[in-house]
């Protein structure tokens, strides 16, 4: 696959120089290469919010990006380092479970563990593998190197577990997956699974002791200050509170159950 | 008008993932289009903050820069969006203010309600316009599509109301209207309403309970730890505490009034 | 020196429309321009800590890089703007000790003040110089502008005084310089200076009242929530807690010194 487009994610947090270093090494090697960021806010070492922040943008993408994702809690230990294709989009990334969301739309076409060293930095720190393995690849990649010159294939992706949505009867339980910068509560609730569900008052949304009732279309659909359940922008239900920030206001973290009953 | 660059403006944060999926939408579409970052930290849904800001920064770029501005409040309901031109620049956004302080200085030469859903992605989610309706529509214009087409001309853009600098006799009262990333406390007076006004101690400046003597040229005329006047490098009347952060010391916040007595 | 990237580093804060202001002027000039954002994450008006990133981060760039740097607490005063060259990179920024840290390893090949005001934009703010003065040289020089063009030629750059290691029998006294985004304490002993220190746990470590047994080669040779010490991707000794933030967990700001015994 030729290498049109490279995008950055990691969780080094915002404007950090970690980036640049990552950025001038691509730079150094493929002077023309072109870089997005993706993100650097993943909250640190946290590989399950890398894989649904992944999953979520990536597809935005044009095919022939090549996406560096360095959430790497284990660097340094055995964990490998992987180059593995979905559909027609490439990644990088440690081993460690980053791609579980991906793969669970699209099974990965390629994967192949990063073991030879002739395409990374001459020297290798124990502490930054984004910097000494990752972004020399990527370069390699943007120039034309064959992905099999890499290391060897792997039959198979390290997948995290995943907390699942219960449909049972007349009642749906998922949980809070991850907050916006707006505040917004974003759920594994997909629309598909609502599909059944009416949208009127005669469902309610429950989060911890907060209910809302009937899903709605967009946020500007009830006043301001209400809380309001809609099918958001990823195709998911999401908890809002009009014109402010319902985390903030809620109190509620990732993780909290949130049951939809009819 | 040809478009050789595309700004980005939006309340999403620092680092935000929905600015990457309306970049990967633009490259989609256009994998030669030119990206710029004007600013995403933009108060979440503060259109008049947007307004100050884009009005701010906008003249720097250069002429057939695109600027697209997402601070959208309304998001879903029945607010339009539009293609405008002040100048020789365009610009994509909801109509609601966001437009209002560059409208004071030039009239609008375009302006264009986005009504035809052929330049939109082929699905519009209700909470997401930008990525979803601006993204596709800028890439297209810097593709060559005629902004004409994108739907009907309309006569005016709607425009926030905007407290007013009060000059009357000696005595000139405005407000703090933004603060930067120093603390620094940034008013709506500007040079022009200045211009009579003496520079030396005889001039009081009253902001909240504190006050300071004299309008200066730079931060350095004054020791650490001073309050001070200056003509900040927007052309309008700053409050600044040498070497340390005015919003913070003061606990002053915008809406602020500042009074100028001579 | 031809230039082929410019990046920027400021102390101005994360997705600052200053930044952009910046990036509008370059453009305006050299609309080919490649820009990178090193870091806009500086601390206010932090010199020494804008010298340290900076000398970490601009050799992983490509030669022929110009750096534009502004952490300015001197703006508008007398503090003069240069240009000086390290190695076959290139910088622009305030004299006032930022390139402190680049000198400590390579002596300047020039250094240049920017005294000509025909590369400056036509009116200069007088706290503004990054965008005024630094920008438009910036871009004229990726332009192909000769940098004697710019002023006379310096003798040498003003230095920051640096507290030192104090390497003495079995014991190494240092200090804590910087801190980055995951919390991990960065000191400023060199792996150099470490050569002849026994790795095993017969090494203590002492950071205020903490300590800790031995020098590890990556975070992952200890259990979550382990004080331990790394030889980090800087070259430097750092003081990390496995899988959280050890500036958080410790209290320890830059500046406290860290005492090695053996």
């Amino acid at each position: 696959m030729s290498v049109e487009l490279i995008t950055l994610t990691t969780d080094f947090g915002v404007s950090s120089p970690y980036v640049a270093a990552m950025k001038g090494v691509i730079l150094s090697l493929n002077p023309r290469a072109r870089l997005v960021d993706l993100t650097h806010a993943i909250p640190p070492q946290d590989v399950m919010q890398g894989a649904i922040t992944l999953a979520e943008v990536a597809p935005w993408f044009p095919p022939h990006t090549l996406h560096v994702v360095v959430v790497d809690p284990g660097v340094g230990s055995t964990r490998q380092m992987v180059y593995t294709k979905f559909a027609d989009q490439a990644f990088l990334g440690p081993n460690n479970g980053l791609f579980t969301r991906l793969a669970q739309r699209n099974a990965p076409s390629t994967i192949i563990a990063l073991e030879n060293p002739a395409f990374w930095l001459p020297t290798v720190s124990s502490t930054f593998h984004g910097r000494d393995i990752l972004a020399p690849v990527a370069a390699r990649l943007s120039l034309g190197l064959d992905p099999n010159q890499l290391g060897p294939p792997l039959e198979s992706l390290i997948l995290l577990p995943e907390s699942e949505v219960i449909v049972s009867g007349r009642k749906i339980t998922g949980r809070i997956e991850s907050i916006d910068s707006f505040g917004n509560l974003i759920t594994d609730i997909t629309a598909d699974q609502l599909a059944g569900v009416p949208q009127d008052e005669s469902t309610t949304i429950t989060c911890d002791e907060h209910q809302t009732l009937g899903i709605f279309r967009t946020y500007s659909d009830q006043p301001a200050m209400t809380l309001i359940a809609v099918i958001g922008s990823s195709g998911r239900l999401e908890l809002a509170i009009v014109n402010e920030s319902a985390a903030m206001m809620l109190g509620v973290r990732t993780g909290t159950p949130v049951v939809i009953s009819w």
